[in-house]
Formats: C-alpha cells, structure tokens, sequence
C-alpha cells in the first residue's frame, strides 16, 4: 500500500526542528512531491486535545499513563494522518514521532525501555520512519535559542538535567537505530544545518529509486 | 504491602451496578471495614477527562486509540487511587474496570484479546481484583431499565448486537477467571441479587480469615 516516504524530525527544544521543517517543506516541494506536514503529540483533533492535557502545567500523572497517552495519540495520528497520506502517495514530515517517547518518557522521566519497545510494537507493529533527523545540539544552546517570555509547559520546565537525560537517550537510540536516524550536528548555522538535511534526503531519494 | 481487597462491578448498563454498589458499600461499612467508591473510566481528576472525551458521541477514535485510553486512565486510577488505598487497608470497590475493556473494547469493538491482554499486563502487572461481581443480564431487559430521556453517550449509542457481542466477551472472560469473577443472574429482583453478593462478600472475608 504505502508509497510515500515517512521522515521524522527529532531534539529537544531549540533544537531547530520547526526552522528545518520549513525548508524541509519547501525542498520537497520545489521538487513536485506531495507534502503533509504534521506534528506530536497531536496531528489530529483528539491528539490535539490530548496534547493540551499533556502539556497543561497544572496537570500532574505518572510517567507510564503519560507514556500510554503520547501512544494513544500517536495510534490516532496515524489512523487518522500518517498511514492514509503515505498510502496516498504524499511524503509525511513530523515533528516529533516515537523517539522523542523514548527520549522524553525513557530518558526524561526513567521509565522502563523495554515497556516503551512494547508500546511501540503494540501501535506501530512494523510501521517505522523511512528516514528520522535528530538535531542534536547541547543542553545549554537549546535553551539559549527558545530562551523567551513564554510561559514554560509541562516538559519545559523541567530541570537541565532532565534534558541532558533526554538528549543521552537520543543518542542512544540512534546508535540502536544507525540506518534510520541521522545525527546532525545542530549546533551549527541554519544553512548548515539545511545542507546536512538536504544530503540526507538525496540520500533517501537515491535509495528508492535504485529500488 | 497490600492489606485492603479490592471488589470490581462489572456489567452491561442496567445491569444494576450502580445499585449493588450502595448496597454493598453500606454492607461493608456495617462491618466496620473502610471503603473506598470509584469507578472507570475515571476515578481521578485526569481519568476524568478522559471519561469526558471517551463518552462524548461527537468524538471519533480508532478502537485501539480508545482502547489506550481507557488503560491511561486505568494506570492514573490505580497510582493516585486503588494502590494507596489498598495499602492503607482500604476496601475498594469499583464500577467497572479491566474487564469492561476486554467486554467494550474486545466484544464490543472486535480489538484482538491477546492485545488488550499485553496492555492489561503492561499496566497492571499481577494486580488483579480479589473479587469480580458480573451482572448478567439479557440486554433487553438492561435498555428497558435505563430507558428514558438521558441522551445516549458514545457507547450507549450502539446498537443491539453490539452490547449482545459486549455480553458474551464479559461472559468469556468470567469462564477464563472461574476465581475471580462470580457471575450472578441479574434477572433476580434487587433483594436476590443483593443476597448473591452478600454471599460472594462472605465467601471472600472467609478466605481471608482462613490466610
Ligand atoms: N542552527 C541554528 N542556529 C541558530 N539559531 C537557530 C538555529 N536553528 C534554529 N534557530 C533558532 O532557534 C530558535 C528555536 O528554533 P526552532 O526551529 O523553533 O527549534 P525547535 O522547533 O527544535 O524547538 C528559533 O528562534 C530559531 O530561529
Ligand atoms: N435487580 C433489579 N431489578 C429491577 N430493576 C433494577 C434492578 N437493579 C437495578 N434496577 C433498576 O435498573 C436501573 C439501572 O440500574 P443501575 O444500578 O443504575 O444499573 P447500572 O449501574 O448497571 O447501569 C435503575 O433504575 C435501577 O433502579
Ligand atoms: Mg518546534
Ligand atoms: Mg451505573
């Protein structure tokens, strides 16, 4: 059935997702491929009710109802978005997918990482991304790029330490995953960055035509 | 760590689980036990609103998206609720909960039992209640109870063979667990049935004492 390319965008916060996204976006559109963008948790209209909650500060859960919930989310978004705009031929771009559960839930909060890899079987069964960018940048530059007035949500106002675990558990699994993830060095310029991004998609784009 | 028993009503609507519990919640109150009420989905402020989105005929949602949910809320109940309780010596009795999913969720929507039976471990581990009450009752006779102007929420939405299909999962699930869960004829007037759980409760405090 699928016939789109799914890629993923992966970091923490000031990362650079949203800034890549865009001209992501726009690159595969200069190229005439039908573009979806969408984004987790949410993509839908309960997954965007979900994310409201999820996100809600005065909100207070445990980490594996928290885990459930981002899964739950994420079953809807690809009912409902991913799966129907692959099978349609469109290339879905997302920022944020199932790493950042692993990042934020496994790494961030300490839950199991075997329960996580049931959950993600239980909702993906095979589904995975064909290709998934993880911006990886230190702690203290994230924080620095979004540093604003912004009232902070329910993950970003966790401690430093917090996302130092969250960026460990990234790296852990691009290391599990290395054919799928790419590491970029996100540290770098907006430009730089865009053209790590580009050579990684031309390097998607020559595998399926040579399939 | 666990002192308290925990007593689950399960049922479809009209059945009179609501009924029972009062009467049951007074019978152990009679004997100087501490009680604690809840139900599912619900139970905290989160499974809540959850219930909220889970019943509201206005939303749509794939059956293993609605499924994770009624577990998140599951998982949230017995963290800030049901556990607790328990361990202060609480008897807790609630309306509804694992079974309903296998029932609603299995029966009802077709959701593979061996899924539903991965998420039930993942959430609860080895806890399971210490007593099943399941009203058994034909599902005209348990419209004709609740018949009346309330509009039907997402589930009491559904048509006949819907709640039949709820019924024989329910059912099956009470052949699977002969232990735990007693099946009374809810047919019986409100004083017959109330006998039966009277002696379901009588045959749970005798184990007890036997320990
Ligand atoms: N490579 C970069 N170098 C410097 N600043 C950047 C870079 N990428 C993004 N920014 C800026 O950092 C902030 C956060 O970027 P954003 O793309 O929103 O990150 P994210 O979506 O990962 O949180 C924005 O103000 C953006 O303009
Ligand atoms: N055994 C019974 N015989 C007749 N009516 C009953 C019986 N048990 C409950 N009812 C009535 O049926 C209706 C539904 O009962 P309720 O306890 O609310 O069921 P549930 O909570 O399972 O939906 C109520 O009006 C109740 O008074
Ligand atoms: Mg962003
Ligand atoms: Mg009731």
């Amino acid at each position: 059935m699928k016939s789109g390319k799914f890629i993923t965008l992966e970091g923490i916060d000031g990362a650079g997702k949203s800034t890549q996204l865009d001209l992501l976006a726009a690159l595969l559109q200069q190229k005439g491929l039908p573009v979806v963008v969408t984004r987790e948790p949410g993509g839908t209209p309960l997954g965007e009710q979900l994310r409201t909650v999820l996100l809600d500060q005065s909100v207070t859960m445990h980490a594996e109802t928290e885990a459930l919930l981002m899964f739950a989310a994420r079953r809807e978004h690809l009912d409902k978005v991913i799966v129907p705009a692959l099978n349609d031929g469109s290339w879905v771009i997302s920022d944020r997918f199932t790493d950042a559960s692993f990042a934020y839930q496994g790494g961030g909060r300490g839950l199991n990482w075997e329960k996580l890899a049931l959950l993600e079987q239980w909702v993906q069964d095979t589904l995975q991304p064909d290709l998934t960018l993880y911006f990886d940048v230190p702690v203290e530059l994230g924080q620095q790029r979004v540093s604003s007035v912004k009232t902070p949500d329910r993950f970003e106002q966790e401690q430093k330490n917090f996302f130092q675990r969250v960026r460990v558990a990234y790296l852990r699994r691009a290391n599990q995953f290395p054919a799928r993830i790419q590491v970029i060095d996100a540290r770098q310029s907006v430009t730089a960055v865009s053209a790590a991004v580009q050579q990684a998609l031309e390097k998607l784009i020559d595998v399926i035509t040579d399939e």
